[in-house]
């Protein structure tokens, strides 16, 4: 992994691709998926999220306050559902589905080495959490694996269908 | 258009697509390029997005408290940038760029006759607002172009570029 500016993490989370979230819970990591994301900032890079109460890790992030969103290819498409269809308080995720947690450089939970992506988050608002379950974080070192040139993300429409990245176009935009 | 029941509308947004937002203040439509947005409740239907001070919808949004979500298909993308980079002060963006303002139901703002998806949404939480530009809609009415059958969405990745939705690819799921 290599770390990228902070800068640049906007360009991974805006496509709005499905992610991967782990949480760290007295020394012990856990991993869920997680769609319902979006950027809020572009530096320092903010990003809301929600966590539904009812995820194993919602009082992870409450307690420790930290995360990694790790952003999958295309080719973790069946690792990712698998995890999403586990519960954190069963099973050890990393083991049974098989991906490697990795240590992070600024917070507790893990990288996970297998996304082409790695975001070391801190929660920095959480004024929506009891009505919405919105945290806000502030993304505080960003990874990327240079092996995986041009990942393929995943865009999930519901009941496991996933738009996989097509071509890509470019227009000349003022945008950033 | 078509309506369409409310307890569809996440599978247009936690794919992560750009959309248009029109607001409509005393009279006067506008409309910007959105692509910082993510779902925050199934039913009804919520929607997080983050409308930047500095845009001309800003103050619409704030005053009034509706909005329209318009989601545009690929065939749009030229137009799509074009509203991206206009000021809403300047010009009559609808007719410059050529997209077509139709009457909501139940909301002052337009829906965007050229795109496959349009959500009629009303404010409902701004204490986000002051720090992070951040507003939480209700969508209280969801349309969709039954001419546009299958349309593929696109997803900004930064300056212009695109990723514009390929194959897509079902798997066994748990998740909604």
């Amino acid at each position: 992994m290599q770390q990228i500016p902070l800068a640049e993490v906007y360009q991974l989370i805006e496509p709005g691709p499905v992610v991967l979230l782990t949480t760290s819970d007295r020394g012990v990591p856990n991993v869920m998926t997680m769609s319902w994301h979006m950027m809020v900032e572009f530096t320092p890079p903010l990003i809301a999220c929600i966590v539904s109460e009812g995820d194993y890790s919602f009082k992870a992030l409450r307690r420790h306050r930290d995360c990694v969103i790790a952003i999958p290819a295309v080719e973790l498409a069946e690792k990712v559902v698998a995890v999403g269809n586990a519960h954190g308080s069963d099973i050890d995720k990393f083991t049974a589905i098989g991906l490697t947690p990795v240590p992070a450089r600024k917070v507790a939970p893990p990288l996970v080495k297998e996304c082409f992506a790695n975001l070391e988050c801190r929660v920095v608002d959480t004024r929506l959490v009891n009505r919405f379950n919105l945290f806000v974080l502030e993304v505080v070192a960003a990874w990327r694996d240079p092996k995986q040139k041009t990942p393929r993300t995943i865009h999930h429409r519901g009941y496991g269908t996933f738009a996989v990245d097509g071509e890509t176009i470019t227009l000349a935009s003022k945008m950033p």
